[in-house]
């Protein structure tokens, strides 16, 4: 039964380990959010968030960190072949993985949290509307803007800077001739880096920064009943459209920071240092 | 002095380490809960225990870990059995040690907090009724549904998801051909699983996901003279016997998840990588 | 210069140690403390302190437990004495250089926030009262019961329980033959046990579970200014004299608590395990 | 490509080391002054910025370490002058890198919040003032007092004894003679240090602690159109031109805290040590 095949194996290890990044930080965030509407205990604010994505990836790296290297992330895997890390051939279905990861992991997700969001939804519409959700709960699931001002530039801008800060963490925790933590040491560290980008850069727009982390579930939100206003939102011109700037934007910023932390740090190396 | 039978050490292991998990994890229910009734202070909300449950664990696991593996679950027990990681006559004596592990750490907890319990059962309670308890305070000891509204359909799944993510991080920890933690760093990083677990999860009814940890306790607390309720809720007919569902379905859950881990990961691994 | 003799040099590490662990925990106390009464910012609640101690618990230890072990506390010293693992000669030194260097961390402390205390106490004095300080801020130097309705055997109980449980965390963490995480790693773990302390047992008197932390920096309270009901409360006859317990009790709970984890966990290790 | 100057190579690392530490560390602030401002959600309050700025020193010196020795802070580098780890002639080279690397962080952090800034500065303006930015964000950059009444003396002690305290915690991890933690979680202990210092010394004025984090990016919103008081603030004569004292005083607290744990710890290792 033991698959010996590296591309099956990759995609194996990248599903299970983008599936449990997105099911333990989307559940922090469903967490929050069901938990202020149904006022039941204080359940935190995005301190919760923080620690939940951070933690995350650290047990998405523990499961996949030694097969696959654990990149969890599209623009990841972008950058890693940018910086001939991965071989071309293999980034689809390193994709393809983390996609697919992600979306089961928000069907899961969506599951043990159905009737919680259905009686959050309950306490929000007051009207006997026709609307099964509301963009109340949509936030589980996708990143929105925190408000209809910020321009275009300046999300863009933050999916850019995130996306940079996060490969050049990885790049310094993994190079091999800088302060070399042992491996199972590495996961907590990338965890607390993203972590890090939540607690710095999660005001404009909750500091997505990965296209499957994002998109996955946003189509899962909008096959599940949640409105239109997932993909579009009609009438808010500065942000219509809002959802290509996660999804293509991390790919521009992965593989510059991946040059920044090459280009000042890795290439100058010396190759006889310890 | 020494005993070398290793039943009765992995029994005193178990018990000890489980000991800890309860004491400091429902510890920390209990400072969150009677901080909140007394008023004293700013005792915290929920991040409290997800911090003080994962730290717990990482404790439990130091002071066992190096004896008995640190199991302190039932359901880590039956998984490790399923993937014949641990011999089954072994099981009894392990699930012996950390129910009475846990019971034992109710009561001691239950005397160390008797005089605040006592106080805030005071500030609920406004006329001369005869019941000693309420369950305002019965969290401490035990879990319960947020919601009379969750399904127990949302509620089963919701200890099988936990319990399978559980004992994922576990054997991913532990795998020799993943990310290696040394054996020093392991205890850290299970606990922070557990942390990550409370800090998605918590939400529909606290993340018992350890059939010791929930039900020796809640004996503890029906014996204490906390009402009926701990064990039947009365009127309230979906979630009638809530009881069973974090006591039975880890025992589902954990397999699952040990059988999930082993199907994509741990069977593939090349027997000759480093 | 160097110094060879192993009592100075013991006596000159406990005392950094032991400054450094209660200037960042009672300073974390007094950011608390002192920001929720000049309201500038929302300066956190009791997980500050938590996080608070366990950090400086944390930097206590890597400054001296290389040298002297980092006891930084009179009980753990007296139940390494009874483990037979201190020289009782060596007993005196140890815990003189802890008094000092908790009293001179005090002295500093109070220097740093002498005038946000100041202004503090402005804010609660409302008339000309005499009084140069009052209880309000009296917290910031050692620890008092949370409510006058806590008997003497639940405060009592409650000191002899989390320093048993802070030594079973030493004993645990630095047994070569349980989890054996590298030295380096020590004071984290450590530091982590005694936030979980607090965490879990910080309700009923603020944990302080160590004599030099708690008495010495009293001793400043009342020579700077506070009232006698630092020591002595009148007319609250359930804990007239409180100082006492956090003074003498974790020497009973110390020891005791290595009795317990050298009895369950370390007298049974196969001397030819790995 | 590859650069073999040393000088060069150092100035790229404290560079790049610097941007992370003030783009996360200012990043977190940001997040916390803004989010209060537009009540979006609850972005938490001074924890957040605690472990936002330990994580950032950790990020910074995963960055650095391997090359330049990951010091961050002009006062850092001085110390390591005074103790005699750094030749004299690279200190300029140090300080350099940092200041630089310091100002393009803050760039950069002020594009990225450009737009949240304006919205939280339109919520305030309720007039039709000509003012570009009020005191209101100019803490995002630089630290400022927490109140007119906190003496110069006070503030004073407080950046020495915040610096020193912060040399003794890098002197102590990267002590070879005492708990000699693996290089790989330097910068882990370290972070948690600085949170540590925010924890309990951030109340006065924000532990700074780094004229290179704190000037530079004052620099920059003085110049960004914030008002003359980032570096004046007229009628306040208490701390009228406070900005130096978070410029100056840490190149004393550092090499006095170094000089302390040489003197205390360090200069009495026995040599012949494991």
């Amino acid at each position: 039964m033991r698959i010996s095949n590296v591309y099956v194996r990759n995609f194996l290890s990248e599903f299970l380990g983008t599936f449990a990044l997105v099911i333990f930080g989307d559940g922090a965030v469903a967490q929050v959010v069901l938990g202020s509407s149904l006022g039941a205990a204080d359940f935190g604010g995005f301190l919760n968030i923080c620690f939940g994505y951070g933690f995350a990836l650290m047990i998405g790296i523990l499961i996949s960190g030694g097969v696959s290297g654990g990149h969890l992330n599209p623009a990841v895997t972008a950058s890693m072949v940018v910086l001939r890390k991965l071989k071309p051939v293999m980034a689809p279905v390193y994709i393809a993985g983390q996609f697919l990861g992600a979306f089961f992991a928000a069907l899961v997700l969506w599951g043990v949290y159905a009737d919680a969001i259905h009686i959050a939804e309950k306490a929000i519409l007051v009207d006997g509307s026709e609307v099964k959700y509301t963009m109340a709960t949509a936030g589980i699931f996708a990143s929105y803007p925190m408000n209809n001002e910020i321009s275009t530039a300046c999300l863009a801008f933050d999916q850019i800077l995130g996306t940079a800060l996060l490969v050049i963490i990885i790049l310094a925790v993994t190079d091999g001739n800088n302060m070399k933590p042992n491996s199972g040491l590495i996961p907590l560290l990338i965890g607390l880096g993203l972590a890090a980008i939540h607690l710095s850069f999660g005001l404009n727009a909750g500091a997505a920064i990965n296209p499957a982390r994002d998109l996955a579930p946003r189509i899962l939100s909008i096959m599940g009943g949640w409105p239109e206003e997932t993909f579009k939102e009609e009438g808010k011109k500065v942000r219509d459209y809002w959802f290509w700037i996660p999804t293509v934007l991390p790919f521009v910023g992965g593989p510059l920071g991946g040059l920044i932390y090459y280009g000042m740090i890795e290439m100058h190396h010396d190759g006889d240092k310890i």
